[in-house]
């Protein structure tokens, strides 16, 4: 069996995403399924997929770097990130903003980014980075904004669709089925 | 694209929505999927959806009151609406005269309330207001005293359709498109 | 609107129902969806669902003895059934027995009780009451034991079905849905 | 009602079924449903099913050995096993290597081992053992890896159903559906 016969997506796509160098990721509704759970003391829990997680792992690992970016004052995203040993970016109030100046540290253009988000906060960088993508649970006033819905919803294993993508588009797949790193 | 071609109501819909001055939420089962969490030392958390809090701080700052209402005695609910800068109002036993208060207060009629609930202690304000609005999940012995039931469950973004709808009866959902406030 | 005109259910088991002076719950699958929460203490968190909580306590008030029946160890289920004032049975090992009891201090007949269960620990009571039922989520092997099959699976509104179905039958719904008690 | 009457599966899948003496699981995502909870000082809890519980402890009594198998460092997932009397094998590198250890304890083959799996880290294992088995939420690069696909999914009884298969293969369902012990 070939990585070839196992999905297919778009050439376009697949072309948008030869190009990343940079993924990021909201975190909310994005990386978890939108529920925050409070407890009486107003503790936040929320919960990640072991399946991004195992997909961002794997995308930073052939090369690719990753990043949370949220709007909410979050430990909890910012203690998941590190895990991962990806970065993360909590309490930002213009993610463009935030997003530009990742570009700018890494020398690419935004035209090398991908980015995943599914409300009105991400609207502004999705209609400015070079693969914009939702998971299937997105607003509707966002829906028309990106250039690929995810099948999975967020926090049940959409961002691992975006992160497969990216490997499959920078020729990583076959390794992986292989038993082998990326 | 342009805010109507995004979304569609009944214009009976829009002309209830357009009147409201307050929008008042049931908390589990309507701003949670019913779901009570609870520990071993019987403390309760519950969940509540960033797609919600969203609409919900929105509403809110576009000028519309926004008020929490629940028979269940709850901390995590009054924390949460603390947080969001709305009114929290627990351990109500009158649904009805809690509302009636609100509307005094504001000097707006129950014409220009929306309530939105999904079980038996919901029944009476649903009755009374401007615009009754259920969840996905409400009750069947419920489901013919509303106006307009949701597509999303509670706790999964009900409450964020309806405070979709009354932005858009507000006239604000294009400079929100436009990545401006409302 | 008629409480006959809101849903229909079979003649006979509207009979078995009438019948119904105790209506006992398995807890995990049936009160809740099965999941158990277990944090890196092994502490135990469960949910239980706030339309079976409504529907237990307006079935309490309407003068049917109510029981939490589990072979687990679980101070969340007894908990629970304290806050919801119902009798609640942890810890047990031969639930027939235990409802035998509990018939025997009412001086009731195990065809005047309604159980609802999903799997095998619940198979002997199911073939002995005069309500057996389960809920959508109902293990294969228990399937064709019971009179009857919520449509909502457990800890999602499975044992609001059942009592809502005995406060049917026993003619309570009028005078709840005109905002009266049971 | 006969055991035949049940369920029916495959022939061969019976045949695979009857030569099980060890039953291996990974955990998240499979006996769970693959989410992970972090709280605000990253504790972690995830949720196993009360479905898996009674099929793996069943399964156990009948005779076959249990093992649960992580790459992930989990007090949860040790905890958890140990509460159902099973081994638990955590921060597991070469999960056939540990597979191989536990046949080499007990004095049997690979093919005597069922292994449940739904992502990368399971690959190697899925292919050199017995019985090769994943949940419906399979990652769809091991789509085509395994010899049957649940339809539950992980953490929803997807494990209770191989427990289930297993069972029926040695002959072990007639004194269960009768009351008694496997």
């Amino acid at each position: 069996m070939t990585d070839s016969t196992l999905q297919s997506w778009p050439a376009d796509l697949v072309a948008r995403a030869a190009k990343v160098k940079l993924a990021c990721f909201d975190v909310d509704g994005t990386l978890t399924d939108g529920r925050l759970f409070f407890d009486e003391d107003h503790r936040e829990s929320k919960s990640f997929h072991v399946l991004d997680g195992q997909g961002l792992v794997l995308l930073r690992k052939s090369g690719v770097a990753v990043a949370f970016v949220t709007a909410r004052t979050s430990k909890v995203a910012l203690n998941r990130a590190r895990e991962l040993g990806v970065e993360g970016h909590d309490s930002v109030k213009d993610k463009l903003a935030c997003i530009e100046d990742l570009c700018a540290r890494l020398g690419i253009g935004l035209d090398e980014v991908a980015f995943m988000g599914d409300d009105l906060p991400d609207l502004t960088v999705l209609r400015h980075v070079g693969l914009a993508v939702a998971p299937a649970n997105v607003h509707p006033w966002i829906r028309g904004e990106v250039h690929w819905i995810t099948g999975a919803r967020g926090g049940e294993g959409a961002a691992r669709e975006l992160c497969d993508l990216v490997l499959h588009a920078h020729g990583k797949v076959e390794v992986l089925l292989a038993g082998g790193h990326p």
